[in-house]
């Protein structure tokens, strides 16, 4: 399934016990009307707060059940808070983590004096001028494969590699103040966007020259980067497949 | 001062007791501020749910207060839910309601399949495809100045006069099932604009054809129109005055 969610209130994708998350109540929706018990897997462990409009979920099913019937009764349970966009059979053994080619985020900033009601949910509110031409020549260094450490989480445990290709990351100018961060990979690890994008926030407010990206990237250290960007302005948008019919697009 | 705010959650502009509303959250905020008792005077009596981009409030002030500081504090106890987006002296005697020459409401429908949790919040999901030339034609008759008992609230008390005249309305497709309605009249009856929408709407799906829409205004009567449309859709865009300083508008 293609899923839609406003990640506001929700902490995070997995589930945890006790606290909303949105496996939670998708598992707990699609086995009311699956009726049996389901085990999702999906293409991005989304953190808490940030939202998706292409994450995809993979689980088995009862061969023959009738997925638009399912698709329809859990968009009545869920909607519009969580969304099924699209539900469709897989190839068999497919699992929409290992069979992800590339996952795209998009971040949302908005440099207005003052934020804006309708989409504040969805945006990070600096509220400052940002220079944009700056912010992207900090980022094509990133692109191609480099060891993220300095751009990701500080984990309990011993760290696996960090070592990440980003295949495209792009700033653009929406309009009215509003600009928008897209970046691809295969796969991402945990807050690397966001903390790419507080970093780049800091090359856009003239805190930081966009030159300093190699030397942070080369540093291999999570302090040397700037702070973690909020998750409300993250948004997972797309999951792409080699099958195109799993190519979990959306228009722009 | 211009307002934007989102109506969910609020019962509306105007202040009732024991419930969240926009001008006690707005006035409570300003007492705090300016240090003495606050009386609002708002261009449109917003209901329920309803959101605004461009609501003009007006108040009066000590002379020399610091309307900027005012502004920054007003946003940093109020913000992102209520948002003001301008403050200004105006001319002595000036009130927001009285001086207004013209109000604009937009209103938002998706007809996607599926709603989009992003803008569920200030749309209403019909979830169905609308003839857009049938429901333009439907409410071409409406322009101009008529008797609009048919789509006002039945009042508890005597009805003062339901005659308004229209200035402008108009249907955009917006792309990706999203259609935009923007009325605008030198004032509007309560649920006007909702009425008009839920039975333009009608007029969209095929329930109803556009030539009926004479009848239905012929014949002032509210049960012959059709339903309210949700309140969660509508958005006082922009309300127009003489001074061109007072035209409270927003870039489209």
């Amino acid at each position: 399934m293609v899923v839609a969610y406003l990640g506001t209130g929700f902490h995070g994708f997995a589930i945890q016990q006790g606290v909303p998350t949105v496996a939670g109540a998708l598992s707990e929706a699609l086995e009311k009307v699956l009726r049996h018990p389901v085990k999702l897997v999906c293409a991005g462990r989304t953190d808490a707060g940030v939202h998706a409009w292409g994450q995809v979920v993979s689980f088995d099913a009862v061969i023959g059940a009738d997925l638009e019937r399912a698709q329809r009764s859990l968009n009545g349970m869920l909607a519009p808070r969580i969304v099924v966009r699209k539900a469709g059979w897989a190839p068999d053994g497919f699992d929409a983590r290992c069979w992800a080619l590339s996952r795209t985020y998009r971040y949302l900033i908005s440099c207005s004096k003052w934020p804006d009601p309708f989409s504040a949910g969805i945006t990070w509110h600096v509220g400052a001028p940002l220079d944009v031409r700056a912010m992207q020549a900090a980022c094509d260094p990133l692109l191609g494969e480099h060891d993220f450490s300095s751009f990701c989480r500080v984990p309990g445990k011993p760290p696996a590699s960090r070592v990440r290709r980003i295949l495209a990351a792009e700033w653009s100018d929406l309009g009215r103040g509003r600009l928008r961060f897209e970046v691809q990979a295969a796969s991402f690890c945990q807050q690397m966007v966001r903390s790419i994008v507080g970093t780049l926030v800091e090359v856009g407010l003239g805190r930081r020259k966009a030159g300093e990206m190699v030397g942070v990237l080369e540093a291999r250290d999570r302090s040397v980067a700037g702070p973690v960007a909020p998750a409300h302005g993250l948004c997972l948008w797309r999951v792409d497949y080699p099958q195109p019919h799993w190519s979990c697009g959306a228009a722009p």
